[in-house]
Formats: C-alpha cells, structure tokens, sequence
C-alpha cells in the first residue's frame, strides 16, 4: 500500500490528453512546492473525473503556478456505483467526516438536507467539495462525488427521481424494522439508490411519514445499537458496495 | 430516538440490584450535576456490563460525590457478539474516533498493536477505556468493550487462539483478494472472531507472511478504493455484524 499512497494523485479540471498543459493555482503550487516538496521533472498522478488517471511531469514550478504536462494515461475513468446520501448535518466537523468517509466508500452524491429537527441552517459548499476532493485524491478514486444543494428534506422528497430506490436508515426506529440487509438490498442491484440517515433528533412526524409512503422507500436496519449519524452512513454505505455495489466487481 | 437518545445512560463500576446504592467518583459527580444538571429525585439509567440496564434515582448529589439507589432492571444482559478488532493506531485523533465507533458498531475486544512500520510507541490505555465506555454510553449497549494491551502485532499472532479466525483486511493489497464477503463471512456465524486492520504503511513483509500462514486466516476485500484504517476498520466491523453478527437477530 505504501507506495501506491505515497505516489501523488491530485484533482485538476482541465481536459486530461497527451497534447495539454495543466496549470495549477496558488493552492495547487503551494500544496505541490511546500507541502509535498516536489520540484521540476518529477512525476504525479493527475485525474479529472473524466478522462481516467495520467501521470504528468511537472514543467513549470513558482510559487504563483505550477505547469504540468500528461504524458500516458495509466487507468481509464470509472463511473462510481450511483448511490447518493442524503443526510441531516449536525456540526461541522462531523460534516467534513461524511464527506471524507463518503467518497472514501465511493459515493456519487452527498446531499446535505435540512430536517424540521436539524440544528445548521447553512452549509459550506465549498469544503464540502473540498473534502470530497482531498479523499478522493487519497483513495484513489477517478471521479468526485457531486455536491446536492442544500435544501430542506421534504422539498428534495416531494421531487424524487420515480427510479431511485431510497434506503431508509431510521436509528430512532431501532427495532422496527427486521429485515436482513441479503432480503432488501440484492434487488436494488445495477439500479439508481440513495441512502437517507435520519438525523440524529429524530424526523418529525409529517417528515417520517411522507418517507413511509414513498413506493420508493425501503428501511434498512443497522442492528440493536442506537448509532450516531455519522456511523450510521458508513455503515449503510459499507453494506450497500458489499450488497449492491462495486466492492463486487473486483 | 431522541427520547432514547435523551435518557441519561451512565456506565458503573459497582454491582446492580435492588438493593445497592450506588456512588459515584468526582468526574461523575460533575458530569451529572454540571454537564446534564441533573438534580435530586431525577432518574437515570445506570449500566456495569454485568446486571443488565437499571433506572436509577439521585438520593444525593453534592460537589464532591453522588449516591443513586437502583429502582428496576429495565433491560437484561447481553453479550455483544465475540468481535474483536486489532489495528495498528496512527494518530491520538484516530485512536479515539476508533474506539468510539468501533464500540458503537458492537466489538467485543478492541486491541490496538505495534508493526514494523507503526508510528505509535505508546497508547493511553485510559483514554481508550474512557472513549469507549462514552460510547458504549451513548450507543445503549450494556457491556464494555475490553481493551487488549498494545503489544507487537508479531507476538500477538505467534499466541492466536486456535479457534479464533482472522479476518484479514489488508487495504494494501487491494486487488489481491477477489472473494465476495457472502462468501467467507457466513461459515463464521457463532464462532470466535477477529478483524485486523492493515497499517496505512502496510505491513511489513515478514508480518504480512505471518498472517498468510495462518490457517485461521482469511483475506475480506473492501473494495477497489484504497480506504484509511479507521474506515476500512468500520466498514469491515458493519460487514461482520450485518453477515456474522447481531444485526441478524433483531
């Protein structure tokens, strides 16, 4: 493992090809030069969620920009599975936590919502994707996982994809639901899914029952202990790659 | 779950019964009357890993110490399933989120250890003590997890209980392994277990000849993503739980 995290992965936007040049910002030149002290001809891994992996040499180094040249491209893209979370945020260290651990776990969405009994009225896009970029430069994934706008649950519901299963994880429910994770998730397999992890005050009544009444609702249940929030999306997440994901194609 | 969630759990060292009173150290004093300002006559729920779960009255409280006397036995005892979890500790940080999580996803023995390529040289075994009993606090589970002193990950492995299988994540060579966790998870059901997580610097190569040799061994894929050890360790603990564990016998 050492030497496949110790090569550098950095996320970049531009078209990745044998004829770019990729230039790097303030922060991309600071990050490269003195954190990771790379210096002219030496090699890192580029990838821009769409054109796969491609190691590049570096051409230019300052501390205003840095140019890169791709040379070959070392892995083609892949598409994660399409599995979204949606989740109530709490606090904002736990907020950075999901999405680190969330794109660790291959998510394609991490969608913070607002609940009726949820505590942050505002949310900072930016470190949100931040996070999700550092983790996926980390994990080695070809893709960032999207970013939903922040919005309240109900509104995100009453617009839901006919198609997306939602797998509801309710701790507050903990011993409702008694079915094993082999019965409800193998049929969700190949298909659009989200998993939705109630927040850690609980849903409001009208909040739970327009999830119930959702043909496209199905309750996964996370056993006897009552998990935080945060536990309980890795989990979900962990099971559904297991299950349903890409933790199968290997 | 806000209600359950808002029921003071708190974790004893002393016998629980009818006919105990029970009292509580300085830390528990402040936390109750402090931190959840709970006052004379209130009623909490007090836990020792032994009696099962009991409300409990506060028949005094003063700065220095707090007597509760046990009113009824609200739950019975029960084991969590025989998990334990061995990883190789990076950063005080991680270390408690560890313990915290792990604790919350039900292991039994959490055993941190020392390889070649370890960074830590010395572990709090009271600070893991404490994370996991606030965990084990707020998650309702009615045991402790025991704590394994830090040793070398060599001599642990050259002791192994015969019956004990391994299960072997070792993100460091991802790829290698490509059996499905419905595989390898099930013949465990109801039989000694343990996860050992790789270091993020990988095993050494000694080690990782060690581990292969053993015939209780067995190598559990967490997917095409290169995971950090505290997700790998959480992902690996939900696996064992949702196939092996009590997330089956709600």
């Amino acid at each position: 493992m050492s030497d496949r995290l110790q090569s550098t992965r950095l996320f970049v936007e531009a078209a990745l090809h044998a004829h770019a040049e990729i230039q790097l910002d303030n922060a991309g030149s600071h990050y490269l030069a003195n954190v990771l002290r790379r210096g002219i001809g030496d090699v890192v891994i580029l990838f821009n969620g769409r054109d796969g992996a491609w190691t590049a040499k570096i051409t230019e180094l300052s501390k205003k920009a840095v140019s890169l040249k791709p040379i070959s491209q070392v892995a083609e893209q892949v598409a994660s599975p399409d599995i979204w979370l949606i989740f109530v945020p709490i606090k904002r260290a736990r907020l950075d936590f999901m999405a680190q651990k969330a794109t660790e776990l291959g998510v394609s969405k991490i969608w913070p919502v607002q609940s009726a009994y949820g505590q942050m009225k505002r949310i900072n896009d930016h470190r949100l994707e931040a996070n999700a970029i550092e983790a996926a430069e980390q994990t080695e994934r070809l893709d960032i996982p999207e970013i939903g706008a922040f919005e309240s649950l109900t509104a995100l519901l009453s617009n839901w994809p006919e198609d997306r299963s939602l797998i509801f994880c309710d701790e507050g429910e903990a011993g409702a639901t008694h079915v094993l994770p082999e019965t409800i998730l193998p049929p969700l397999r190949g298909k659009p899914a989200a998993i939705l992890i109630g927040p850690e005050g609980g849903f409001s009544p009208d909040e739970r029952r327009m999830i119930t009444d959702m043909s496209q609702s199905v309750a996964l249940s996370l056993g006897p202990r009552i998990l935080r929030s945060d536990t309980a999306a890795l989990s979900a997440l962990s099971l559904y790659q297991a299950y349903c994901g890409d933790w199968r194609s290997l």
